[in-house]
């Protein structure tokens, strides 16, 4: 397996390679990337993986600085899956002063994540267009738990006329329900009991939606269900990520985020 | 030579293509773009022009409209200089709904012609990324003359990562010294003749700068010889687009932008 820092000698180790798939992590892997990197290997002939904590997609106060690292342990996994190239950027080769910048869209950059986290999206576009170019990877995986990011990257290749391919995969869980996530180390042990009644409204919500299409019946049901310290927002959109008023049948996403003491948790489930 | 529209076909079309030179242009070609294509036939197996009157990059109340096009004429003179494909894609193809949208760099996007035509760079850039993409060049020329826009397509190389050569080429000019631009049929004959005294003072600034090191003493020059109807800026920066103080050889531009009655024309020479 090679590990490279320099997006130069990425493009020159991949420049006469075909049919590569691309798994971009901030690292502190879990089974959840570990499923998209498995989807990869099948699906591919090379196997990239980055690594970079992209400080433009934090936001001032945000977790950067705390987010987990564990460099060598993420390589450990990588390896025992199979991954070909590593690849470990530094903000100083990713970035430079006075930048080109990419602005996520108006509308669905700037709702629900993008309303709590103004400019997030801008950062995580800007840090995949780079890493797309120097990947150029045929395929790219994505989870579904950032169902808004899987969203915003999808119409980035659409609109930047990207020739790759966007593989959504399944949010992976705990057995209990909880979706994976690197800063579900950050939870107590009360914390994170508390934390499963996300998922839980989620499922719930995805039960009734069967018998009832009203939005307003299903939220109050999933507000009874939360026990979360700041309901930041339960939405409803169709795939689009538009808002939608009842629930579209295989065209409906359910979303929730929530601070559970300081640890900020999305969810979201696909009906 | 074939003629598409579609991206998507374009990129198909593409696909297996080896070492492919790109010629981006608004159409309305003349002797300044045909240089720009012959350099590209000369060193590249593939040919691509690109004719697009592109919206994004002219402000309201510029002459997006009155823009000169002669698809027919430009055809045929792709077809005399041996081009392989002609893209000309419209509106509707390229652009979409809530754009992912890209932003020249706040300090350099926004100095001089991003100055008087503010956003406009953010329309160039944003069409130039989509194009890379959709053609894939492994070398793109664009002319000198618009030095700024020139300087911010190879910043845009570097921040997005491309793995493209850009081909800097130079200033294509009248007997007379005019340099060549598809606005230059706006002119009256009496205007043009004023136009003329802007190269007039951009060569006459090169010969000083042998002596005079000075930008005040030659901009004072500069200023004597020109007979316009609005001079927006004489302006003096190094290769990177900083304003400098004092001419260093081999790395200074001198710009001019003025409007002659109602058209608005730029001009520079490379010290």
């Amino acid at each position: 397996m090679k590990i490279i820092t320099s997006p130069k000698e990425v493009q020159e180790f991949l420049k006469y390679k075909k049919n590569i798939g691309f798994v971009p992590t901030m690292g502190a892997l879990h089974e959840g990337h570990l499923s998209l990197i498995k989807k990869a290997r099948e699906e591919n002939e090379i196997v990239v993986v980055s690594i970079f904590v992209n400080p433009t997609q934090f936001l001032p106060g945000e977790d950067l600085d705390k987010y987990p690292r564990r460099l060598q342990a993420d390589f450990e996994i990588c390896k025992r899956a199979g991954v070909d190239l590593v690849f470990t950027p530094n903000s100083e080769n990713m970035y430079s002063e006075d930048e080109i910048l990419i602005k996520a869209p108006k509308i669905k950059g700037y709702i629900l994540e993008g309303f709590f986290r103004p400019g997030h999206f801008d950062g995580v576009l800007q840090v995949v267009n780079k890493l797309f170019n120097i990947v150029r990877p045929n395929r790219a995986y994505f989870g579904k738990k950032d169902a808004q990011q899987l969203y915003l990257i999808k119409q980035m290749v659409k609109n930047f006329f990207f020739d790759i391919e966007i593989v959504e995969c399944k949010t992976v869980r705990e057995k209990d329900g909880l979706a994976l996530s690197s800063r579900n180390i950050y939870l107590s042990e009360e914390e994170r009991k508390r934390a499963l009644t996300i998922s839980k409204a989620l499922k719930r919500a995805a039960k009734l939606s069967t018998n009832i299409k009203d939005i307003e019946t299903i939220k109050k049901e999933m507000e009874n269900i939360l026990n979360v310290d700041e309901l930041q927002y339960i939405a409803f959109v169709d795939r689009d990520f538009n808002y939608i008023n009842e629930i579209i049948p295989n065209n409906t996403i359910i979303l929730i985020a929530a601070k559970v003491g300081e640890t900020r948790l999305i969810d979201n489930i696909w009906l």
